[in-house]
């Protein structure tokens, strides 16, 4: 169980953020199409517990990943829990026959930069718009770190001129919930 | 989505039965300690549906697999669907995060051998003995095919002087039900 520690911010420029990263000794990590599918549990309301359920496909690579209701009112900051998978075709058939069912498919244009602590993704994202995303991993949980990366993050934000936070999930702007 | 035709027998000598398939030009393939954790669904009772959701470990690896409601009689031919993980143990915390629960554990030593069409296991279940297992995968789900897959597997049982056939699970032994 580790702590991912998140913010996403509307960005109208995203290759004047890209520069300005690159200023500050961004490491480019990876470009990649990232099409995810979330699904709903059976008999519990995911929008309600705030909960997600994810298959992400990216190329040959299929992840499966559990996030736990947002535990920060300001930022995105929530429990995740991650696998890769050989099949994401075949995890999506078992959740269905669990009663899962599917909800919503995002796709995205994802250019991925290591800034410092930071993982900094600058997303194009299908139906949209741009959005630039900071995270700080915080594998022990521990609150007063949890709360540090927080400010660290809001902080960076703002100094990139970032304002425009927002704390919903790509699937809810989506669904227009 | 494949059709697992299979049925296995108690075995009270196993080491006949490896010399004799060794008589037939079968091939080693494995030597495996697996342990299988069974999970129950958060509101269907898979005892009542006869669907099975696992876990297995077997050194390094860890395989995710769904298995439906037997559809024979006679047999334990059933859909079966299976994903290998990056981490067993991440996978059982996203299945006890979304209310599924652990039902038993069924540890073994199981020598796999190819024989001709079959899979042929060699299985030392702890707390429950020895037993042979045979399976064909019949890729398209065909009817004639499972039919006949079904029958050779008899038959070939009974040539082999394996009369003790078992048609429950190991976890099903396991748990007196």
């Amino acid at each position: 169980m580790s702590i991912e520690v998140e913010a996403k911010a509307y960005c109208e420029d995203l290759l004047e953020i890209e520069e300005r990263i690159k200023g500050l000794g961004a490491e480019f990590v990876s470009e990649l199409e990232q099409v995810d599918t979330y699904f709903n549990h059976p008999t519990r309301d995911f929008a309600q517990t705030d909960e997600a359920l994810r298959i992400r496909r990216a190329g040959e690579k299929a992840t499966f990943t559990y996030k736990g209701p947002k535990i920060d009112s300001q930022t995105k900051t929530r429990e995740e829990l991650k696998v890769e998978l050989s099949d994401g075709d075949a995890m999506r058939d078992v959740l269905l026959k669990l009663g899962f069912s599917e909800v919503g498919v995002v796709k995205k244009l994802r250019k991925k930069y290591q800034v410092g602590e930071f993982k900094v993704c600058l997303d194009e994202v299908e139906g949209l718009g741009s959005f630039v995303e900071l995270e700080v991993e915080v594998p022990s949980g521990d609150q007063d770190e949890i709360a540090r990366s927080r400010d660290d993050i809001l902080k960076t934000m703002n100094d990139w001129g970032l304002s425009k936070i927002e704390r919903k999930s790509y699937l809810e702007l989506l669904l227009g919930v």
